[in-house]
């Protein structure tokens, strides 16, 4: 099987959205996708984009996506975020998730980044052994923060 | 006591690092920042500013600050990444953190943002329980995982 891997592009944001409905299925959060393909199109290739992609492609049918954009580190400096990685269900075995993995890597190395770093949900052991394999730090000591959108507009009024 | 928050500025950036190396120490990292000064103004202030600041001053003293930059979430869209927020070890019990904490959530509701997110060591409980009070989630159930200069390389050889 030919699998290739190469830079997204504007026109693959359509596979690459449904890719992204598909993990929040699997994350068991179907309707947190609140991001249209619009937006995603928007965000990733206006004046200003946000994030950059690698897509995986079997016979021009693209089967996964990894999906990132720079961060900084107060410690260290320049880093990367690899904000999510994902390979179609019916794909899954095919060492696609690593070939992905690995650009994105790669990609981090080329560009002299710092650190690059991302997040796993504690019960996915698979994943986390897997980066532990590639040499990737788990820190289960941290916990992540979010305000969203609603909370951020309730915050800021009681300020006034 | 007049304390003034603000947007930080080239010239505040040797107040801002110092805050830095006082947060590392505070979590028991102090060899930890490998950054110089001179990396912080050059990501900050070059051609592509990699990050935003806020600081406190008391009598134009610099006595706090935020670190900022964006980010993206594939489920909701543009972000904010809050990285560090710091005050001076006597300068605590000020309400000088709360300060410089609305002023970045005011600036991502002014910005439109989707998301403020952050990270907070899970024994810092009172930072946590501030936290909670604004409005904001702990997600317990996601790790953090980072992957070093030096595994990015290790990484990078071994696949080639």
């Amino acid at each position: 099987m030919n699998i290739r891997i190469r830079a997204g592009k504007k026109e693959d944001m359509p596979s690459v959205y449904r890719l992204i409905q598909e993990l929040a299925e699997f994350e068991k959060e179907p309707d947190a996708v609140e991001l249209t393909l619009e937006n995603l199109v928007e965000d990733g290739f206006g004046k200003a984009p946000l994030f950059k992609t690698f897509v995986a492609e079997i016979d021009k049918n693209i089967v996964g996506m990894a999906l990132f954009y720079p961060r900084y580190s107060t410690w260290k400096g320049p880093s990367i975020h690899l904000e999510d990685l994902i390979v179609n269900q019916d794909k899954r075995g095919l060492k696609i998730g690593s070939l992905l993995y690995a650009e994105v890597i790669a990609y981090g190395y080329k560009k002299g980044v710092k650190r690059i770093e991302w997040a796993v949900l504690d019960w996915n052991t698979p994943a986390i052994e897997f980066y532990k394999r590639t040499g990737a730090t788990i820190l289960s000591d941290w916990n992540t923060v979010q305000m969203s959108e609603k909370a951020i507009k309730k915050y800021v009024e009681s300020l006034e």
